[in-house]
């Protein structure tokens, strides 16, 4: 390709609100432009990139007995009723209607789809497994776009669906598509980790992400040696505090202090830990749930969601404390109305004579044990894990952050469950339900990504993979179309740079910019020999065009 | 692949409503699923052909210097607003608000959205001319879906856009695509005729379809030698009546008839091409247009929506006529509301003493000649072409029917005269805006036109170029594990039918309706050789295996 004739050039500058270095270089090379916010154009050379990082995808998804095929992009309303999706406010659905009154949901993920294709067909046990995938547009309707490709609101996505005869079998399948998964970002030139985390609102038990560690990540995660976990789901163990303390008996008393944590510890006297949190939130249905923890650790919002089962968890107001009988910044389990779903982390297993609110303003109870002043409506982990806290193995936790690049999620019989029909037939001739799993790696994101670990100062470093062409062919004053044409016709792909308007300088920086493996310069001073530069080196060789070809056909 | 684990099976009956010979195939084959009506999954088997399909206009297109990016599903509707296009109903637009409020149309088709983009680059006139194409999903919200995917609402379409510096330039640019089109058509398999067509709600002047005549196809056009139009804008030349008579006065009588041309036929006993047709329409203002034409002649709508540039265009009501102070069966141009915009199509020069209605209920006029007793807002072609009409090369139109699988149109300045900053610096430093054109493909129509126009009684017959497989191959009795493995690692792609609970039977039918280029068949009789058969021939033979590798690979 001849860049006078390439659309999309380079710009000195990105805008200003730009703040990702990805981003802005993306944008500078001329690979994206933004439409509307969250929703992009990939240009001539972006599309190249993509296309690449598709192919890569694809053939690692066929090795591993993976079936390409295509749903839709509108799927039928109804299909998302079905599984209760529509209730999630979570997803950020768009929905459609069309001139005939027919609802559809624009696809942001294609479980339903799936399922409702595969049911359709009498399936023996004889066809199962298989893995169906697709690469389509996906929609989500995000409040905040962010980063340029890092969250957006229309994506393309490789999505793909495991159906498997049993757990059993299923398990080899995940951890196929695991491999899988780290073999195509270890070709895409991204090293990737497979961090534990919340499934959400696909549904199933367990998930992981397969997260690139960057700062402009916005997955927050905890190593601590072999434990990898996502900080929505990430554990950790609890020594005792004060559980050799004689437990006294409980008492109420007037407590005129804020509603702060550290008003109680103030007032008191007391160390945080020796506290109550007590954190009231509201499920879809309007249901109140009191999260229960030690005064020096944190709720966890997702924990807590998911032990409740709630589509959706939110703070409830003021308001509603004051109408429930309580006060806010007094919150107590005990004696508290019946209404509410008292759900208490293990963490007050590890105290003695802790004081909390009393559920009225200026009143507090000192000595309060958990089993004997109160009782849980449900025991369950929700609590906050934070750096340096004790891993599972009993390593210290790391705080991390990446970029989720592509997630697998065990699924189960969580579709099958809620689908009726969504059966084969097993050697006995009964109906089972089929097991599913599924895995996705979203292409822009991981576009992005890459050039985020791949770049200098200059530019962007493209690994040979998925650069948009393998050699960046400048020429000086001389003319170098004949080296283009043979290039060219050795079945090499080349950007020649054949401006004759513009500086040495400009070209050099437009090749660090666009980011090319392979820079060769032809000038009056290379005679008829061709300088060799790699994007990533410094080194720079005098060779022949026969040499170069022949460099270049061996990568 | 091995049939046994491949996902979409065959099936001996397609669902009784699906009329489509090629539609019941590519169910019954295997290769596509309706989701809800026009909508459809494409299965393994059919995503194949559709990949292959793509793959060959994207090599055709790379060839003419077309640029390969992707624009968002969802565009703003401020830019359809800016040209209009909300308006047009023709289009079927459907549109979505975001939970911000934004409103999106699903794009359709993407001029607007690559006009936005371009418009956004400081050109030069180094820039132009460039062509810029897509492979997206399409939405139309059509009232029908008819055939499988012949008429969709929602598609993948090849569609591309070029920018040219002026006419000259763009009338090679059209001409390039031209004979890219026959190209690609040729390669896919396909006949196509390059049919003069309406350009409808995209805008410019004149556009030709790309159509393969099959009788299942909606395109109605015409040939007559070298000429070669769509039924919608056909012209044809007419003969004078009876201009030898001496025109009469006008004299109004009263006329006891039905509203029919008949009934004034019958009742004033004189040629059905002496009366004058009047056809009351109304444009999507509510304004009022007259098609005034020759009896024995038809009206036209689309001649007539686009000579008085209406988006839209409907019957009058019986009420609507009647309140204009005329009366349905007995309108007339002559003492006519003014509001109504009188058009008259120039086959009212080839006659004399015409007679019409009156605008009254029983009265009619004798002796009508326009030109002396009225007048014609706007005089232009507006007649409906049949078969056997003299094209404009004086050879006699043939009717014939086929499905449009491309289509190529000039834009001009449509939008460039519409979008606001469309423009480049020409050579002098003026500001110019560029010459459009674009250019579409459907993928899913071209696919089932390719299995309407290749098949048999027995199934499809795939042309080399889109199988999704090059071999079938069948085992009987004895194994052909060892033959599969040696072709794939030849390089070949093989589907191989490895069942061993299904008869030799069933095997050759579902080769057969599948469709690859050649079947293969390893058996106990067969012993060290291979059977070889076409799908497209009777003829079979024994090869070896190497001689079989040989052939394919020649391919």
């Amino acid at each position: 390709m001849r860049y006078s004739q390439l659309f999309g050039k380079t710009e000195k500058q990105a805008p200003r609100d730009y703040q990702v270095v990805s981003h802005q270089l993306l944008y500078r090379g001329g690979f994206i432009r933004e439409s509307t916010a969250g929703r992009y154009y990939f240009l001539p050379l972006g599309m190249r990139v993509a296309d690449r990082i598709m192919a890569v995808i694809e053939a690692e998804m066929d090795q591993a007995g993976g079936q390409k095929m295509i749903t839709p992009v509108l799927h039928p309303l109804e299909l998302w009723q079905e599984t209760n999706r529509t209730a999630s406010t979570g997803f950020e659905l768009m929905k459609i209607k069309d001139r005939r009154g027919a609802q559809f949901a624009l696809g942001g993920t294609a479980e339903e789809m799936f399922v409702e294709l595969t049911r359709r067909f009498k399936l023996s046990y004889k066809d199962l497994p298989f893995n169906l995938y697709q690469f389509s547009t996906k929609f989500r309707d995000e409040l905040r776009a962010r980063g340029g490709l890092m969250r957006v609101r229309e994506f393309t996505m490789k999505d793909a669906y495991s159906f498997d005869r049993n757990e059993v079998e299923f398990k080899k399948t995940y951890a196929q598509m695991a491999k899988t998964y780290s073999r195509i970002f270890t070709r895409l030139g991204l090293k990737t980790q497979m961090v534990a985390a919340d499934n959400g609102y696909i549904g199933g038990d367990y998930c992981h992400e397969f997260v690139t560690e960057t700062p402009v990540g916005e997955s927050k995660y905890f190593t601590a040696g072999d434990y990898c976990a996502h900080a929505e789901i990430a554990k950790f163990k609890l020594k005792p505090k004060n559980l050799g303390e004689k437990s006294k008996s409980m008492k109420k008393i007037v407590a005129k202090r804020g509603p702060t944590m550290e008003d109680g510890v103030k007032l008191h006297g007391l160390p945080l830990w020796q506290q109550i949190k007590d954190l009231m939130m509201v499920n879809e249905k309007g249901e109140f749930i009191l999260g229960v923890i030690r005064g020096d650790l944190g709720v966890n919002e997702i924990k807590l969601k998911n032990v409740v089962r709630a589509y959706d968890l939110r703070h409830a107001t003021e308001e509603e404390i004051i109408k429930l009988g309580s006060y806010p910044g007094f919150i107590s389990p005990i004696g508290l109305s019946k209404k509410v779903k008292v759900v208490v982390d293990p963490s007050l297993k590890t105290i003695v004579n802790a004081y909390t609110g009393a559920n009225k303003k200026h009143l507090d109870y000192l000595n309060v044990n958990y089993g004997r002043d109160f009782k849980a409506d449900l025991e369950a982990d929700i609590a906050l894990a934070k750096a340096g806290d004790i891993a599972p193995n009993g390593k210290k936790l790391a705080a991390r952050r990446g970029s989720e690049v592509g997630n697998i999620f065990q699924l189960g019989y969580h579709y099958t469950n809620l689908m009726k029909g969504s059966t084969f037939t097993d050697k006995d001739g009964s109906q089972k339900k089929y097991y599913m799993g599924c895995y996705g790696i979203g292409i822009g994101r991981t576009m992005q990504t890459i050039a985020e670990i791949h770049h200098d100062d200059q530019g962007i470093i493209w690994p040979e993979s998925v650069a948009p062409y393998q050699v960046h062919l400048i020429n000086l004053q001389v003319s170098a179309d004949s080296i283009y044409d043979q290039l060219v016709k050795a079945g090499i792909e080349v950007l020649y740079d054949d401006r004759d308007d513009v500086s040495a300088g400009v070209k050099f920086a437009d090749a660090d910019l666009i980011g090319m493996p392979i820079r060769l310069v032809v000038s009056a001073k290379t005679k008829d020999k061709i300088e060799w530069k790699n994007r990533a080196g410094k080194k720079i060789e005098l060779l022949g065009l026969e040499e170069v070809v022949k460099r270049c056909l061996k990568k």
